[in-house]
């Protein structure tokens, strides 16, 4: 059976995005958290979101300056199988991605009964808080980076009951971000 | 010159109080952890307060449970000397408590250039927010709690710019929660 992740990165204040959107305030950039990043988008796994997150990261992976920036990430990224869960949205145009409209727990309970390769949810906060509540996510990765924002989204907005879990490991990087590994309590 | 920290605990969604203002989700309790809690509570520094922390703290701090559950923490509390920041208050009731109904930074910039003892914000996302914004405080120490609450308060409400902060170091409880200690960059 497949496992499903979460992995993000998140502010001091607990956000995953600012108010715009965005997440470049998020990592300072150096050999040792390239090579964190390279090697957790190897292409090999498949690459799950919501809607807001899937606009996004298709428009910031398929870009030149990604190409440019972070080649072999925009690489693994575009090559990657992806699956992006909306009712609004009618087509995908991202490389190797499938649009599934139907409802998200029936869903992701098919792919994880399914012999596929193990998933990852980016980003995706209404989406990360319906499925843990579901007892869905298998590991939740989560990055707090050195910086706090003052706003923007939430990794578990609309959680309707309180979550606890298990820490599995920790790990310090000389950029300042922490990267904490959980799994279900 | 007293230096200014914050020391908060927060869940993994960035909340350090939830809906409620209640944080008893924050912490599964064992010797390690008492320890740790009890040398932070030595009442040897000045504990500084927005009045809606402050309010809660009172009334855990001074009632028989705290007294029953965490007797050396609750004396450490009673006793410390504490300043509350309000504008609405006209007296405080809690043992060594000093209201400053002032201009918050002017106030704060006078305890820094006194020869008072150390100071330490709880709680008080506001107060950490703007007193961040001012470069005001020297140490940011933050516990990331294994629980997501859904909803609550931040750390750094009302943050008008982004704080890029240094991590200065990192430890991780049997309990989950992880610790960092983090200085303005």
């Amino acid at each position: 059976m497949p496992k499903l992740s979460m992995f993000n990165s998140v502010s001091l204040d607990g956000y995953f995005t600012d108010l715009k959107n965005d997440m470049s305030w998020a990592h300072q950039r150096d050999p040792e958290w390239d090579e964190f990043v390279a090697g957790n988008a190897t292409g090999k796994g498949r690459l799950l979101f919501g809607r807001v997150t899937y606009q996004m990261m298709e428009g910031f992976w398929t870009s030149p300056q990604a190409a440019q920036m972070m080649p072999d990430v925009a690489k693994g990224m575009n090559a990657s199988a992806k699956v992006v869960f909306s009712r609004t949205l009618d087509k995908v145009g991202w490389d190797n991605t499938v649009l599934l409209k139907g409802n998200l727990v029936a869903e992701v309970k098919k792919l994880k009964a399914d012999s596929g390769p193990d998933m990852v949810i980016l980003g995706s906060g209404s989406i990360v808080a319906q499925l843990a509540q579901e007892n869905l996510i298998d590991e939740y990765q989560i990055v707090v980076s050195p910086v706090a924002i003052g706003g923007g989204r939430t990794l578990f907005e609309g959680l309707k009951k309180t979550l606890r879990l298990k820490l599995v490991k920790t790990r310090a990087f000389k950029n300042g971000s922490v990267f904490s590994v959980y799994h279900p309590a």
